[in-house]
């Protein structure tokens, strides 16, 4: 009995995850205002009924996609920060995280960044406090280097939207084949954003040089166990 | 004779600029998708048909708004360009208009950055045409700056569009009361674009910062001789 109820729940879980998959790529595509439930049910073949098993509205799926990419931000980035690392490596770190997570999940990538202000009410609200707490470790982050570097004046937020807004506008220009692969990429906005673009590409700090990008090897797709 | 129809091509040009100067409020509040022709006979106080007598459909508002920001955001470009000045200070030159029209055309800022891909047909490819020719400024301007460095391996596109990153993302972040006024978020863009944000804050090399910023005292909306 246990077993059957698991394995329906994990059928469950799979076939909601398809659908948040497939409702990602046509907001991507096609704008959330402009997609209809219909247009879901079509991508996923499923009946308009057996839609709304899963799910009752399409801002639902807008919310569950969201939720999803910030809560996979979130926990990665809680496996791989290490506090004792310099924090400019930890920066580094961060950068990796969100780049590496963005550039493996380009239609979850515009979503974000593009519906942004398509939730109301209380998904609205549980979004804007997952992004708060995201774009709050950041925040932390410039806050202790630069009280380690001396207080240069330096606005805390001008820094950290400064980098959110480099990596961000990715999915407004970006093409794979014609651009970088991920692990140059990352390096080349980090040398321009720590170093600037008058010396970055000479900068051959240790701490920088040493971490060698592990992301730019790994593939992680959001839905990592669907075909 | 002669002076009536120079009268009423004046009245029908305010009344224009009046119209796109709603409609691009209403864009930004509300998106374009939600928005309805109605919403913006409303906000203008006209009826429908009035409304059709200088406008077809809400994409040609759209467009017309994109277009006449483009054209501004270059004609004023034009004035300021002087080819005779170190590359640098150009590049400065060119931020300072850029941010200091999005800065002070909020909605219309929105608009260009977040209803980039709703136009389709003939008005997109007119917009794309302009914005490429803008991008292209930039673009050129890195591209001098890297072969008078010697070409130490920064990717130009990455160079150029993790400036308009900087820039464009600010529509999601900036509060006036909250944050810097235009002349210091210009000069800390800068500095992290030019030096990065290890030592931006010091930077005073003299062509960076004899060129003080006009940018900042200046105010010009779009819509100059609108109420």
């Amino acid at each position: 009995m246990a077993n059957r109820v698991e394995s329906s729940t994990r059928h469950y879980d799979e076939r909601l995850q398809l659908i948040l998959k497939a409702s990602a790529k046509i907001f991507a595509e096609k704008g959330f205002h402009r997609t209809s439930i219909r247009d879901i049910a079509r991508a996923t073949g499923m009946s308009l009924a057996g839609l709304y098993y899963y799910v009752r509205t399409k801002e639902e799926l807008l919310f569950l996609i969201q939720e999803q990419c910030f809560m996979t931000l979130l926990q990665r980035w809680e496996k791989t920060a290490d506090p004792q690392e310099d924090v400019r490596t930890r920066i580094r770190r961060f950068t990796e995280n969100h780049l590496g997570f963005f550039l493996h999940n380009v239609y979850e990538m515009k979503v974000m960044s593009h519906e942004d202000e398509s939730l109301t009410g209380e998904f609205q609200d549980k979004v804007r406090l997952l992004k708060r707490r995201y774009v709050k470790i950041l925040m932390d982050l410039i806050g202790e280097l630069r009280s380690r570097n001396g207080d240069k004046g330096m606005n805390v937020r001008v820094v950290t939207f400064s980098l959110f807004g480099m990596m961000n506008w990715i999915y407004t220009w970006y093409h794979p084949k014609r651009d970088l692969a991920l692990a140059e990429l990352i390096d080349q906005m980090l040398r321009i954003y720590f170093f600037g673009i008058l010396r970055g590409a000479e900068a051959q700090e240790p701490w920088f040089t040493s971490t060698t990008s592990k992301a730019g090897k790994e593939t992680f797709s959001l839905w990592q166990n669907l075909p």
